[in-house]
């Protein structure tokens, strides 16, 4: 195994336990004081190349010292693959990085023959270099800057410059010329391991790609600078949350995520099920030779990886057998593709009738589903427990695309015995202000890039957030206000009863209030069943909590306790009653006045990063069209 | 609204946030100082019954004091719809409580007509009694004594008495006669809030109902003082396992539960989709007449009701028309199931053949699956980020029953860049000991509840677990020792490249080792494809941490960083490729050395309660058929 533990000098720069590398964020977010004591200490640094540039030594004069960034090479260099270069000069320049490769695993995946080879390609060594790299681990925004003499450090540029490369490198950290802004850079003494970039083929070479390009490649995009510290947020939210709760005496409560009841009784869902089969193993991306059981997704794979060959074959102008081989394979490849796409269309959109399927044979027996809120169920731990909540993804089929919501959400919900609607507004209030107070208090860095790149506003907003108090009127008040508004016309014609929009909840806050309003006391018939009736008979204790750019933030409710009324209600709203005995069983033994609220925790992550689509700020989304890992 | 937040007076009995009560935990769990300060102060406790006692004032002399637990009642109690009361009776002793209904809720729920006839029923008042509570909120193991003198806060024996009873008193707290264990003691001067019980109905109104049993009810078993300790250590392994690896710089990373991709390539996967269509809406247990649309198991509900009915009517004896209605009813309804099942019966076990399903109609436009592990998902942050981890449900429809595993369940994983397999099996194992110590510190008064309980062993073992070296042995190794053993016959007979058994990992940690193991090194053939190919071409980088008791709590492994090896072992393991493009592109671009591991999360929890079914610590839990709410 490759030694990548070296006695590293002890230090306060305490390495990462179970890396042994140390941060780059302890290096660099020190105290001033702390900076000095680190000045010619060996540490091992690890992380991922965010830009580059190669000063060469001779026989070229130094270039202008000037950043570039990768992936574009400092001039002079030679770029693998392009055509001013031989392949015997492409293989000279690559012999200190096989030699480092051939140190490093101690000779055994590289057999004597190769090496033996290798060496005898040696003429004279390729000119040395001095590679400037700016190291990124994901501790912090900011990078290290690493310095690689080639002449002492073997490396080759077209291994080490690209955008993405992986670096594990020890060295002696050492201070910057004067004119930088850096405190601290690392001088490189040993390359502990390279790993290399397919730079045609590397989503990120290209720099400040947008953030919609982006989530085509959802496993790559941690690697840029916005990503990384939307996921360093997301990460001090989640355990903000736990801190709120745990810390005011709430139980942690995992709520079910396949369920046979329907909580909001008016969403569309997902069904679970095991009646369906398992898919095709056939691939198509290799000798795809007939159409039966291959995937359409999987044959367009391989004609864009057939194209790519051919135009690779094309540009190389050298081979003209393999370039009509190539070509046939990929014309066979097409008519296979028109194939599976005619067996497709003939397909009905869809097979199952489900008054056939028999759910009695289904893995629970019976039809069940994606849960769409865990506040059910969380129900009946308060009433036994007190105080509880749940964090954990919920589910909606919605086909309609929105910035707002997608397939698979996080949602935080609590649920508290012995409490009524206030108490859910007060407490919803309190967690979301700590929310706001945790992210400015702790990722000052990360909101200081955001506040640079983002959105100016964030912190102000948070700021002014975590401090104010929020205006709180009922339903009625904010159709009286917005029934009397004349400098905007609204799509949706505003009368009791009816839904309030987004355009609607937009005015109110960003134009009327300039500032978080909950409106409280609901027309019944916009809310869910087991919301509590108010003495009105019209309006329900159901509460949202609207907050300026972002819309509804929070949903709460004090929950029916009465069983006479829940079970009317679940009449009124056509549900089976066999599917929420249970629930109503919490009524009929020892009822308790209850009340909650669901933060929607991506909405949270938007509103902390400045960001205004949930694609951004969700590490894998699922939208209608859309799962591609 | 009810008044519910009476002046309290303020003292160091802070109320619990957002719901105005004192928590139980509070009152008695203070220091000797503490509680001597709490005498004579004015508090609400919330809560509901565990046990109770009556004990008449007049005209029957005081019973002897000793503790009836309910549902028995007090010697001397007139107890609802027994024989002996008439109706009358049992309407004046109830006056008291009407009267606090009607006061409770200031005459709005109850018409001027009825409280004049409930009135004008007031003949003379029942002989007072005193009741004894034992109130539990689910802050603490111990409930509180709560005495409520009926002469004084007008309540009826019947209302209040019975297990599970919710009950919101405002009192004075005293200190008990001095015979007594308990500390303190609420003497009730009024009662905002009861929840009654409909005894006859609620499944905890016997005592010391098995565990088993109590898996029929998981929406009332947290009431139960074993499900509700799981519950809170449970809710502090969670706090736990956040603040653990957030305390070690790694991010919480939330991966997508709806996947494309089988990260195990060997598991039995949910399928979730839109096309089998919206449960049919029609229910049974209310004038069920025909079985078209009808399930099965609305008919057995309805008929288990029905039955009910019929034997309540027989029981009374009174009424032999309704006893031939209900009847005539019951016969219909079962003549009804029969049609019903004979349905059923007749449709074929699945009417859907997976190769007629046009999956590009589906919601994601291809099949997609329920996530069996998110290590794969993890590892793109990893690679980006450093150290993440994840902590989330996972699924695999498996059908056969188990003690250890049911289809839906949490487990913690994590994934770290610039690390190796003995990194991943050292921070299992601080993990995991940080969890045994965090018990042992936190939830003493559950720990000692589990001592007296559940098992005597557990807190010793826990002590032991967390402070002893734990032996790391290869899978060679273990199968040495295995194959040595001549007191026990396996029944898998052992050989090396086979995989290990309950029995085997048992025999080793139970018998031979009697302390945690870590074994690595396994054959390539039983791990996934994923992990780490040793230089021996045979043996892969896992391991597993097997716990005496439980057994393997632990799978963790040093990931294959090498594109080449990667790329060969998903086509040996004849996955397709298509689906883990991305997991390549993590090895085609800087690609690291990378290691991590999964704990599940429901074992911890047996760990941590001496429990041995995962399906009394999981709230809800689902397996193969059982999935009801």
């Amino acid at each position: 195994m490759e030694s990548q533990e070296p006695n590293v000098t002890k230090s306060p720069l305490m390495p990462l336990m179970y890396s042994n590398r140390v941060p780059v964020k302890t290096i660099l977010e020190g105290s001033d004081a702390e900076t000095a004591g680190f000045i010619g200490m060996t540490v091992v640094v690890g992380g991922w190349v965010r830009s580059s540039r190669e000063v060469k030594k001779e026989p070229v004069p130094p270039q202008s010292s000037s950043p570039l960034s990768s992936p574009q090479m400092a001039a002079g260099a030679a770029p693998l693959g392009t055509k001013d270069v031989s392949c015997v000069e492409i293989l000279q320049s690559r012999i200190p990085f096989f030699r480092t490769i051939i140190r490093v695993l101690g000779g055994s995946a590289s057999s004597p023959a190769v090496r033996q080879k290798l060496e005898s390609l040696i003429a004279k060594p390729p000119p040395p270099s001095t590679f400037f790299l700016q190291i990124n681990d994901g501790s912090s925004v900011s990078s290290l800057k690493v310095v690689i003499d080639s002449a002492i450090v073997p490396v080759f540029a077209g291994q080490i410059l690209p955008t993405g490369t992986c670096v594990l490198a020890q060295g002696v950290l050492e201070k910057p010329p004067a004119d930088e802004k850096q405190t601290m850079e690392l001088k490189v003494e040993k390359i502990l391991h390279v790993g290399t970039v397919e730079q045609d083929k590397y989503p990120l070479s290209r720099k400040r790609i947008p953030l919609d390009s982006l989530r085509d490649y959802p496993h790559i995009r941690p690697r840029t600078t916005t990503v990384a510290s939307v996921t360093r947020i997301r990460s001090s939210l989640d355990f903000a949350t736990h801190t709120f709760f745990q810390n005011h005496g709430f139980l942690h409560v995992q709520v079910p995520i396949i369920t046979t009841t329907d909580p909001e009784g008016f969403s569309e869902k997902f069904q679970v099920t095991t009646l369906l089969g398992e898919p095709s193993k056939k691939e198509a991306s290799v000798g795809v030779s007939d159409a039966d059981g291959v995937s359409l997704e999987a044959i367009k794979a391989a004609i864009k990886e057939k194209s790519s060959l051919v135009e690779q074959l094309e540009r190389s102008d050298s081979n003209r057998e393999a370039l009509a081989a190539a070509l046939q394979d990929l014309r066979k490849t097409n008519e296979l593709a028109q194939q599976v796409e005619t067996r497709e269309k003939s397909k009905p959109v869809t097979a199952v009738n489900p008054d056939l399927v028999n759910f009695n044979a289904d893995f629970f027996g019976q039809q069940s589903y994606l849960t769409v809120s865990g506040r059910l169920h969380l129900e009946s731990y308060a009433c036994a427990l007190g105080h509880v909540y749940s964090f954990g993804p919920r589910f909606q089929a919605k086909k309609t695309e929105s910035t707002k919501h997608v397939a698979e959400m996080w949602t935080v919900e609590a649920e508290m015995a012995f409490s009524q609607l206030e108490d859910a507004m007060k407490c919803a209030e309190d967690y979301f202000k700590f929310l706001c107070r945790w992210i400015l208090d702790k990722c000052s860095d990360d909101m200081e890039f955001i506040s640079k790149r983002i959105d100016k506003t964030v912190a102000h907003r948070l700021e002014y957030m975590a401090s104010s108090s929020y205006d709180k009127i009922s339903y009625r008040e904010s159709v009286d206000i917005l029934r009397k508004v004349t400098d905007k016309a609204f799509e949706t014609q505003l009368q009791w009863g009816v839904p309030l929009t987004d355009e609607h909840l937009s005015y109110l806050v960003d134009d009327h209030y300039k500032r978080p309003v909950i409106i409280y006391d609901y027309p019944k018939a916009v809310k869910p069943f087991y919301v509590r009736l108010n003495d009105d008979g019209k309006t329900v204790a159901a509460f949202e909590m609207v907050i300026p750019q972002i819309g509804t933030v929070v949903t709460g409710s004090q929950n029916e306790e009465r069983f006479d009324i829940l079970n009317t209600r679940i009449k009124e709203f056509d549900l089976s009653k066999d599917q929420y005995e249970w629930h109503l069983d919490l009524r009929r033994h020892g009822t308790v006045k209850h009340s909650g609220f669901s933060l929607g925790f991506d909405l949270m992550v938007l509103l902390t990063t400045g960001l205004t689509d949930v694609r951004d700020v969700i590490p894998f989304t699922r939208s209608h069209g859309k799962a591609n890992n």
